[in-house]
C-alpha cells in the first residue's frame, strides 16, 4: 500500500556547546552545535527523521529553506519518490526558481540534505537495494566527464564479490574510527592531557588535533600529544580553513616534525587549485591533504579528485544532498582510488555517516587501508539509536532507518529560542 | 557627525515576469524576477538602499538570512563600518556560527550582498575614495596567491593616469552595452524577429541569444538572428549551465557557424576544470567561454583566472559580497588581463553594476577592447534613478548613491504574498 507523505515539520534545535568550548577550532570559536530537524509523516502513520547540522546562528535560515522545499515533498508517495529518485533529487535541487539561491550549495543544499535524509530514513526500513536502484538515485549531471552511469554500475557490480564476508567482518569488528574529542582548540593543556589519557585507556589509536590559530600553541600542543601517544599511533591536524595557500605550506612544514598523517582544511573549501598546490608541496614531507566537510557538492569533489588536490576525501552526510549525492562521491573516490574518511561529530553526523562508510566498505571500496571514520563523543544521548563504539570501532547499527531520530524530550527542551534550555540561558544573557 | 544605523528593514518583492516568459532560459524556465530589498536608516535620518536579485521562490529564505545578519549592522555607525570595512566584511562573512551555512556562498552571500549594497549606497553619498581606502575594503583572505594587497594598490595607483580623460569620455559617450532582451528562450520566432528589428533600429550592435534546450531550435534561432544582424555585428550565446562538459563542446561546435563571440555558462558554475577543458576545445573555433553570474565568491573567480578557464569575466553586483568582493575580482581580472563583461538584467542589476563597470574602466582596466555590459530592458520603471541608455551605451548615473532605491509604490504593490499584484494573481491561481 503506497505511503503518501502528508506532513513535514522542521525545528530549530540547538545545544549550548560553546559554554564548554566543545567543537572550537580556528574559525569556529564558539559553536553551539545545532540541527534543523525534519520529521515527515505518511498517511499510513509511518515517520521519517532527517536533519542537517549547523553551529548555532543561521539555523533559522536553514529552517526557512526547509519550509520552502516542503511543497515538493508533501503530497507525494514514497513509491513515487524512490521510483524516480534522480528526478525527485533534481526537483529539489534544480527547481527553475529556487536554484538561483544555490545552486546546489550553502543553505539550500543543507536544507535539501535534511529533507532527503528524512526520505532515506523512511525508505531505509524497506531492505535490500540493488546496484541498479542505487545508481538510479544519483544525478550524474555535471560529473559524466569523471564518472558515467555505466561506470558506476560496473563498480557496484564488481564489489558484489566478497560482500557477505565484509558484512560479517563489520558485524564482528566494526569500522575503524578516530577521535577528535581530545583536542579542540579551546581546551587547556591540562584538559587535553586528561582526555588523551582517557582515550588511550579506551583503546583509541588515532587522534586529531585542531591547529591554525597560533603557531607556538600548535607546536606545544602537537608535541604534547605526540609524546603522549608515542611514535606509532596516528595523528591528524585540522586547520579549519584558517590559512592562505602559501601560509598553509609554511605553517604545516613547521609542524611536520610531529608527523601528521594529514592536514585538514588548510585553506578555503572552494580552493581546488590551492589544495592541489598544497598537496604537491607537502607530499615530500609525507603529509596528505584532507577536506570535504564544507565541500558543497559533487561537482566540487569531482574537481578535487581530477586535480589530485586531496589525498583523503571527507564526505559529510548533511552538507551534500543526502545519500544520493554521497553515493556519487563514494563512487568517484573509488574510481580515483582516494580513500574516504568521513567527517562526523556535530549533532547526529556520526549516527548518519556510519551508514555511508559501512556501505562504502561493503559495497564499493572493499578496502580499509588508510581509512577511518571521525568520531566525537558528545550529544549521542539525544538520539533514540545512538552509535555504538567498541574498541575505537563503529559497530554497525541494528535498528531500521537512518539513525537520526531524536528523543522528543531533547528536541523540546533544546528548541531555539523557546525551549527550556535556551529560555533559561537567554534570560541570563548580559544584554 | 557620525551616522548611527538604527534600523534595517527587508522586504520580499516579486514581479510576475514568468507570465510573459521574460527572462526564460534553458534552466530557469519560469522566473518571477524578484529582490530581497533592504533599507537601512540612520539616527540622522539618512537612508541606504540595497538589494539582491532572485527569481521567485526562495526569496523568503534570503529575506530570513538578511534578518539573521541584521544584528551585525544595526547599532554601528557608518564611520565605524567604513573605517574598518575589511573587518566589517569579515564580520558578516566569517562569523564563527553563521559561516557554517555558507561559507561565502549561496543564500548567506546573497544576503550579505543585499546588506552591503545598502551600506555602499549610504556611503556613496560621500564623494571621493582613494586607492588606499578602496584596498582597505577588500578581504584578501584566500586570494593572496593570486593578488596581494600591495599589487592591488599598485594597479590602482597606476590607473590614476588618464583617469580624468576617461571620466570625460564616459560622460560624453557612455559605456558600451549589449542586449539580452531580444531572444529569451521562451519567445516565439515572430517575437524574436520583432524585438531584433526594434533593437537594430535603436542602434544596438551586440546581441545575446539563449540556447541549450533543443539543438534544432538553437540552430534555427541563431540562424535567424545572424541573418538579421548581418556578419559584422556581435552575437553571444548563453546556455545557463545546461550541459555536461563533453556535451557543451559538441553542442557549441554545432553552433560555431553562427560565429558567437562567447558561450556563456556552458556547464555547472562550480566546474572550474570543466570550463578550462571547454575553453581549450573551443579556442580553435574562435569562441570564448564566459561565466560569473552564479560564481559565488572571489576564491572561485581566482581559480577560473588561474586555470585560464574563462575568456570573459561576468561579475554580478548581487551574487558576490557587494563592492568589496567585486573590487577584488576586478583587480584580479585586470592582473590576468581577462576582460570583464558584467552580468545585468534581473531587477536592479543594471542600476548597480553600471557603477562597477564604469569604475573598472576609469580606475582599473582603462580598456574597452572586447568589453561591454549586459542590458535588459525591463523593470527599470520601478527605480527612483533608473539607468539611462543612449545609442546602446550606459550613460553614467548622476544621482548620488548606488542607484537601487525603488519606488515606494512598486515595493508596496509587489510585496510577496500580500501586495496587490500577488494577492490578485494568487486568488486566480488554479489551486
Amino acid at each position: 500500500m503506497p505511503q503518501k507523505i502528508v506532513k513535514l515539520t522542521v525545528k530549530d534545535v540547538r545545544f549550548p556547546t560553546s559554554l564548554g568550548q566543545h567543537g572550537s577550532d580556528a574559525m569556529h570559536t564558539d559553536p553551539d552545535y545545532s540541527v534543523a530537524y525534519v520529521v515527515i509523516e505518511t498517511d499510513g502513520g509511518m515517520k521519517g527523521y532527517g536533519l542537517t547540522f549547523t553551529v548555532g546562528r543561521g539555523t533559522e535560515v536553514v529552517v526557512c529553506a526547509v519550509k520552502a522545499l516542503s511543497g515538493f515533498v508533501v503530497g507525494k508517495t514514497l513509491e513515487e519518490i524512490v521510483g524516480d529518485f534522480r528526478g525527485f533529487y533534481r526537483l529539489l535541487t534544480s527547481d527553475g526558481q529556487m536554484r538561483w539561491i544555490g545552486p546546489e550549495k550553502g543553505v539550500i543544499q543543507l536544507a535539501t540534505a535534511a529533507v532527503l535524509n528524512a526520505v532515506w530514513d523512511l525508505w531505509a526500513r524497506a531492505e535490500g537495494k540493488s546496484p541498479e536502484q542505487l545508481v538510479s538515485c544519483i544525478d550524474f549531471r555535471y560529473i559524466t566527464d569523471a564518472l558515467t552511469e555505466q561506470e558506476a554500475l560496473d563498480l557496484l557490480r564488481k564489489a558484489q564479490t566478497g560482500k557477505t564476508e565484509r558484512e560479517e567482518q563489520m558485524l564482528k569488528e566494526g569500522y575503524p574510527a578516530y577521535t577528535t574529542s581530545c583536542a579542540w582548540l579551546g581546551y587547556s593543556d591540562q584538559q587535553l592531557t586528561q582526555l588523551c589519557t582517557d582515550a588511550l585507556a579506551s583503546g583509541w589509536s588515532r587522534f586529531k588535533v585542531k591547529v591554525g590559530a597560533e603557531l607556538e600553541d600548535d607546536e606545544r600542543r602537537c608535541r604534547l600529544i605526540r609524546q603522549m601517544i608515542g611514535p606509532d599511533k596516528t595523528l591528524m591536524m585540522d586547520a579549519n580553513q584558517r590559512w592562505d595557500v602559501g601560509e598553509a605550506i609554511s605553517w604545516v612544514t613547521s609542524l611536520a616534525p610531529f608527523r601528521p598523517l594529514w592536514i585538514e582544511e588548510p585553506t578555503s573549501p572552494d580552493d581546488i587549485l590551492g589544495h592541489a598546490t598544497i598537496s604537491k608541496a607537502l607530499a615530500p614531507l609525507g603529509i596528505g591533504v584532507a577536506s570535504g566537510e564544507q565541500c558543497h557538492n559533487r561537482v566540487m569533489f569531482k574537481q578535487f579528485l581530477q586535480a589530485s588536490a586531496l589525498q583523503f576525501v571527507q564526505i559529510d552526510s548533511c552538507r551534500l544532498g543526502s545519500v544520493n549525492e554521497n553515493l556519487a562521491v563514494l563512487l568517484m573516490a573509488h574510481k580515483f582510488q582516494v580513500p574516504v574518511c568521513p567527517h562526523a561529530g556535530g549533532v547526529g553526523l556520526c549516527e548518519l555517516v556510519q551508514h555511508l562508510i559501512l556501505f562504502d566498505y561493503i559495497s564499493v571500496s572493499a578496502d580499509l587501508n588508510n581509512r577511518m571514520c571521525e568520531y566525537v563523543d558528545h550529544l549521542h544521548e539525544h538520539f533514540t539509536s545512538p552509535v555504538v563504539i567498541r574498541n575505537a570501532h563503529y559497530l554497525p547499527p541494528k535498528d531500521p532507518g537512518y539513525s537520526c531520530e531524536m528523543l522528543e524530550s531533547s528536541v523540546e527542551t533544546h528548541q531555539f529560542p523557546g525551549g527550556e534550555v535556551w529560555a533559561n540561558l537567554l534570560a541570563k544573557a548580559p544584554e
